[in-house]
């Protein structure tokens, strides 16, 4: 019987990810770690609260020797972004204290406990200027302190992974939309709020001009990434550990067109632009396309255009 | 009066850099931190012993508020990667506790405080394939930990500059050869070796086959590289603040041919060919070739042929 945790498995993508993985296997022993969890949380999942970046926590986790990690605990862009020391203290140190607790594992073991960890990174590793689709080989040079956090976590679990003593993967996100749930401090927020609240009959704001392109996979396929990854060959991935993941790529005017196709002019016109040069400056720094070919060839799969996005969040939250 | 705190001021780049600086302005003020110095060190420097990975150390460093700090101080790639907790132990959390402590400074004089961080770094930070000529943008994946400690470095320092609490830079070196002194753990000592030794009459192991190319400057130019970054207008380097240096592309027969031309047949037999698996392994996941365009344009000078880094040393270190 597998033996899996969720580091952050009270967020949104974590509970997608557990639910996704109990369906999938029944048996499973599914562990999440998280400061809270939502009240209507996963079934048949072991529920432990507690914070990270507390002294301890992570090395206490990696004595139980689960079999797969995933990694999705983090301070998001935003926050991090205005809250600096936050950001480190929640999304380096406490990486590199669990790698070490893994570390001494395998090796109290001679070799023999070798986990799968599957870390979410994200496209905010990269800095513009841009190509129109961003090749797999293209450079990282973070903008936001979001970047940085989730580029020094792949370069330990790149490395942490090429010395054997984790068998390791980094799964740089799309933007998650439409994210259920309430808008958050992610400089991205807006791009699901722009969606979620016209189909729940709620004014949305929209800050930015909608000539902003950008790069989306809905929850069900960050889950479904996440539960591939667990199953990957991960000989394929050679010593680049870090993977760009396949997504749609449109702008914020197509998004909206996709809200009109499914849900008529009313839900468009719940839309209201009110400019934010502080969210403006952040997501105009993001990657706007990937080719993700490798990914795509692993056999990482997503939506391929908005409309299926917005069909998606309807079908999972709104039925 | 220039404040300047060299970290790692007594290796052997370190020397090279105070007795540059001190060339160039007699009245600076050069202050040198390592563990040790060679006994014939520098003249004018104020010498502080001390091991920056202690408790305090580098925060103590950090209040007195120098206005230019190279950071040279690291574990060498060999030892690195022998030594795993070492490496990141010297490499990685010193450079950060250092970055929070100058942040702190920063913050003390509502922004007054405001250093020029020069940061050592490397092309091991870099990973394969490679094209024949690495472009400025070329993606980074160490295959050493080395290289992922020095890729850690960059990030921070990017990341400290980007929010404006240090003016920082990282400069990817290329080997330094001809290094004087002994050889090091450093995978790449032997390029040093195979002409130092034998132009000092002592015989040399080459460890690797004759075709491996490598990216090399001299220590007299990494010396010129440093004094050069501390007058820069940092403005011109934008978001990317890591540079690749110039340097000199050439194989390992091509040094031996120099070798040959300027000290004679009779200093070429002085190497002795002994295969190394691990060197090997190393070295052969190493970059060949930069185009090094934006710090050409910035201003970055090395030599141009392999000859010039022989008569370099020979100059430097045999007269």
């Amino acid at each position: 019987m597998s033996e899996i945790l969720i580091l952050g498995g009270g967020g949104m993508v974590g509970q997608k990810l557990a639910a996704r993985l109990r369906a999938d296997d029944p048996t499973c022993s599914l562990t999440l770690f998280d400061l809270g969890y939502p009240p209507e949380g996963v079934a048949s999942a072991t529920i432990e609260v507690g914070d990270l970046a507390a002294p301890g926590a992570l090395t206490d986790l990696a004595q139980r020797r689960f079999d797969t990690v995933y990694y999705l605990a983090s301070v998001v862009s935003g926050d991090a972004e205005i809250n600096f020391s936050k950001g480190y203290d929640v999304n380096v140190h406490p990486m590199f204290a669990f790698l070490e607790a893994l570390r001494a594992e395998h090796e109290a073991t001679s070799g023999a406990y070798f986990p799968r960890v599957i870390f979410t990174s994200s496209i905010a590793v990269f800095g513009g200027p841009y190509p129109a689709a961003i090749p797999d080989d293209f450079t990282t040079s973070p903008q936001t302190s979001y970047g940085a956090q989730k580029l020094i976590c792949e370069t330990l679990v790149q490395d942490y992974s090429r010395k054997g003593f984790i068998d390791g993967m980094s799964l740089r996100l799309p933007t998650i939309c439409v994210r259920p749930g309430k808008a958050n401090l992610a400089a991205s927020s807006f791009y699901s709020g722009i969606i979620r609240e016209p189909l729940n009959g709620q004014e949305a704001i929209l800050p930015v001009p909608d000539t902003i392109r950008h790069w989306f996979a809905s929850p069900r396929a960050a889950a479904g990434f996440l539960a591939h990854a667990a199953t990957l060959d991960t000989s394929e991935l050679g010593i680049h550990r870090a993977l760009n993941l396949p997504g749609v790529s449109c702008t914020v005017a197509d998004q909206i067109e996709a809200l009109r196709s499914v849900a008529g002019q009313a839900a468009v016109d719940l839309i209201k632009p009110q400019p934010d040069d502080a969210i403006f400056k952040i997501v105009s720094g993001w990657p706007e396309a990937f080719t993700a070919d490798r990914a795509t060839a692993l056999g990482f799969r997503a939506e391929t255009d908005f409309c299926q996005i917005v069909e998606t969040y309807i079908a999972d939250e709104l039925n």
